[in-house]
């Protein structure tokens, strides 16, 4: 007979945060987001749905199981606050690295990978960034807030400098965003094609992968607050991730913008429950 | 920095197995429904939803952060096998009533009040029976089954006997149930009036408290396997737990039935969730 | 082994259409609605999900099965073409009534009782009417069409006149109907208070009863194409339904504006179901 | 032919600003919503559905296109900047009521209240407020943050004082903060039955009305972002709203809380319509 | 602030009349949908979903800030009544066509196309008909009606005549009418593969391009009242719509079939406000 | 007039029992399904949407009107027995067969597939099995039971042996199951492409196929219980299907696991209809 306290991690992920090499958190965080939010749900739903996937991959032909990965929860962050939540981020993931773990963060909305991807660089500071989006996310402010889901890589960018950062999968933008972009940024428009050549040039430094799932065609992936379609499907998403294990130094990872609110049938969930699994497997391997 | 493994209980819910009075768990088992499943997910949907109520209830002025519950989660069953899953929960009562602690079960479909229900009257041979609920479940068999969730209460009278079973509440039989009921039990229609009355009697008894949620009206209430319109309100069922604190010796209770893929909006599940609440400051005094 | 073609009806209501005394069909045309559109699934909806309901009333005391009920499904009309539709619904009320029999019309939108209450009229031609709605439906014109949902009662006094029609629940209208209907039918605004005293004044003449299910309120049943908030509850339309028991000649019936696609839990439905069921017991006394 | 840029308003308030007594504007935002967002929706909602209603009150008898109404559309506020985004309310509220107009503002969360509050009481110093919802409102900080929706009505005694709040309809809080407004508030606990006599003590002052719709029982209006069961029915709250009409004095009102991605039926959409529908009537008349 | 009535148009298209070189209107009319209405909703879904996306299109390099595009929103037509609501669309477009514009007409059902394509062909009698859809549309009748939703090529044909008609993409009708196709139209079948030489023959003459978005397949596009298995993917459509900056002489064109009921996650507008930009940017060009 | 009570057949599914050469049934069963359950519902729904077809395949260029196919309905099994209600399954398809006809069997969950394959093999002892699937289903128990939809194919190899089956587009599984296949079965991994290839083999052999509708992605088709991303397409499966036209013998087929409770668009549904659609006429021609 059960004598806990009622468990709940995502599937396969029950090793102590001590005996861990990978640390799997989740951001409550909507705050910024400008058309519909419901982002801060995405992780208590991946973690109730993991329990339809297997913990084996037959991809990669590993077992979460046998995996050192440790979930810890969501970070309880103060509502309406911005800045606050985004120095608590920052503080949690610091710990994480400066106890030698990788982390994969789950969002929330793409602004509360700024403190994450900051933290990441504070440590690695050769830190270079891969990014997979519908969207440039390189306004320098959205309607007046320099501190906004559109504005999240140009802000890393105002640390990582140039050269640093790798955009595949973008298709919507201001033409200004598009502008600068070529002057700053390495951007592949519509699709993921250049990822796995990218993945070479990046083979041995460090390297931080950040997933806004709305890269997938919301035809096949509804649940997102910002649906751009012309996307990806989920295989390419599948097998660009299968890149990444090309690289020797991921440090940490994020999987941002699923909104449960508009995964009606759960199929969205699955989706990133699946790409929780295989990303868990990457920086865990 | 929180290290602990994440946790997910029904909100202020935290105390440990050992100095809880009052156990709290749930059967994710909707095996026998005949309309539409569904209930298997109750408890999940109750614990994450917990936390839009307040632990305080102004209506018992008492708080469940000063009540000694603990929330040990759901029971794993097998799937398609009636009566093994049977068994299983009859054995974990027992063990909580053995330790002298009451519970409160949640449901899953109703047959899982049959195994519960019997292990208090194991414990309790003076047992008695309030029964809230939209359907008489006298019937002997349902297709040739003779363990179906509209058999729970006929199943329950095979060792409870006549003048045990209070049913409240009904609205829906067939014709054979209700002259069956007659003869056996008390039974209420289509309201709970008489339930204070009855509360008096019962005072110093043991009693089993089994609320099938479809008693309320489909039309607030629609997360539920077998909606049956012409139900009470949500302040009726308020008032008739409240009249319950007149019992002194309530060992052992269940609310069933909440289906939430039926509950798009939530407003059933928060209805479940204040039961909940309610019934453990009930059992918790 | 069943060797027949598959059938679908109402639960309990398996006679021949020979051996009937009440025919139960649905028409399913929502052509003119002007806001949301949906009615025309209401029957099969209502079929499907009779399954849930048990064929004996409690409150009656009287199961379906023991009355004389034949459902031959729906009436297959043209789809534009308004005039054309309420022709041939014409034609079949006609032939029932020829046939000595009863109905029982499961609308689609409410301009779909003005040919089976003209077929009534015809046959009965001291014809009185009870109208249970949220709303007047006495507009001359909608938007320049004189047939329209919104209009089917003034259509219906242009040949019943004056002293026959009497309405209930009523919550909604231009000032010019409720003005109109101080001068042309009785009229009972937001309740049904008064229906009681009238179906004792209606005793002995031919009454044909038209439901409009949005007189319910649509916080319980929102699974309708015109929500008008302030409406009675479930309970206060059955006890409505049950003093028709009162009147010596039912001689047509009808329950429109059930829209399943505003019903998503299905407890809307369920109402209609048991209204149904309640009315055709009504009927077939 | 028309020849304007489509227009949009709620439905017969299409007044100029110049000659309208009654402003009607919404505000989208719910950035401190703690539970569930989605109220940013609510206003667009309301417009689209208000088609669905007549112009015509037949519980007041009067008629909106007989009022001076303008509809000017939402305010445009900044993101997850919850002192940029309130203090642009204050500066609108400011301005209309200086022009010497009423105004009815539709939320969002209930935070929003907080400047239109203030500024009512910076007009009118001698302001009194009275407060209809389910929830107190009387937190001083909700996880350390003073700006909170659980907190605007703490926040508007700040500078309003004992005396002159009134709350009604009150069934959830903390132990303290129903111990705070036994000192500094009126409140009525689970029901609006006091509200017709305090309107009465109320009758020449100037009155600000902040209507949270999640007084309304969830299960007839699910569509909100913190269900609280247990509630009023719509009939109960219209005639709350009708009592309002003793008032001389009511310089500003609101409606918040609505959440539409809760309302999958439109229903509870159709509520706060009619709401909005009856306090437009109640300022305007 | 703002002192205008609320104003609601589509993202980026706020040009008088008199300065617009395309109009935008919406034609808010399903009344011969045969299986499941809710065309009706689609413009209004799509303006209000249109500020999820941006107004530069990097695929066109194009700004709709940049284009002369107005939008004067939906014709207001009566219900229930065919004929009538055509000749209006009717008069409607020719207006627009004589006052040297172009357009975009917005559904609604397919059949609202026949009017707008007739007012088109009377302007321009060398018309060409580009028509991209699931379905042949080529019935002589439906159920007896020859104005239908599944008629509308068949009666462009009646004034057109062979030649003029090219379809994409179909994969669904009668038998019947793809041995008609192959006798008056050139109809490729399952695919857009030949979109691009055709448009080159038809470079130069007066094109009028109608898209039924039921073509995408229903796994990525919901949203649809008839939903049929095996269409182009969103990505493939978008590269047909890029194919069509090859014509000289766009004259007008239609957008038809969204139907929000069928679309809970957004997904289905998100594709057809794009495809309204790209539309739009195409016959701005 | 029509007097017949009411039918209710899959389209152009008309012809009697006896002059049918392809029965066509439902088993709404779930009772063993571990993550969401719903499929009972599948042949209802179905039937329900089968009139958004045509009974024309473009494809096939035949009609299911002129096939000789009888829909006899679903079978009424008991809830919570498996075992009884796998033989009522097994006696009806060897019934079924014994008469010489062929039959496409709708589920259901997988399981269902294990007494109709066991009917199909003691008639056919060379039986051929193609399963078309996400998931190995190669458990040998799960959670302790031997019967479960997880289990089902190496279920069947313990009457069919080594080499006869032949499984396709598998993703998910444990590492065993993947093991225990390379000995036993024939196993591609993610995709369909050795199909075409295969069926040749089997061309002259009495073959089976069972197709788990998961085979697809969710993206497209979410309406199933065990959601797995990285599916094939509509196309692929179609094309796949149309692959089966060169089996000489195929003698029986299931289509299983379309959950429609979560298919709120009915986009899923639409593909099972097809899929029946085009096996009707592959098993009929």
């Amino acid at each position: 007979m059960n004598k806990q306290l009622n468990i709940s991690t995502f599937i396969g992920c029950e090793k102590t945060y001590e005996e861990a090499e990978v640390v799997l958190f989740g951001i409550p965080f909507d705050g910024t987001t400008s058309f519909r939010p419901g982002t801060r749900f995405a992780m208590q739903a991946i973690r109730n749905d993991s329990f339809g996937l297997e913990t084996y991959s037959p991809y990669l032909e590993r077992d979460l199981e046998d995996a050192f990965i440790y979930d810890g929860g969501d970070l309880e962050l103060p509502f309406g606050n911005t800045n606050k939540a985004l120095e608590q981020i920052h503080t949690y993931s610091q710990e994480v690295l400066e106890a030698g773990k990788k982390f994969l963060m789950v969002g929330g909305e793409h602004l509360v990978s700024l403190p994450t991807i900051k933290a990441a660089y504070e440590k690695y500071p050769n830190l270079h960034l891969i990014h997979i989006d519908a969207h440039t996310d390189l306004r320098d402010d959205y309607l007046g807030e320099t501190l906004s889901h559109a504005s999240v890589i140009r802000r890393s960018h105002d640390f990582l400098g140039d050269g640093r950062i790798f955009q595949f999968g973008i298709r919507s933008g201001m033409k200004e965003e598009f502008e600068w972009a070529k002057k700053h940024t390495y951007l592949e428009r519509f699709a993921l094609t250049t990822l796995k050549e990218k993945v070479l040039e990046l083979k041995d430094v460090p390297v931080y992968v950040t997933i806004d799932l709305d890269v997938l065609d919301p035809g096949i992936f509804p649940g997102t607050g910002t649906p751009e379609p012309g996307g990806v499907t989920y295989k390419e998403l599948l097998e660009a991730i299968h890149h990444l294990q090309q690289l020797n130094h991921i440090v940490a990872a994020d999987i941002v913008e699923l909104s449960p609110p508009y995964d009606p049938s759960g199929a969205s969930t699955a989706m990133a429950c699946k790409t929780v699994r295989e990303m868990l497997l990457t920086l865990g391997k």
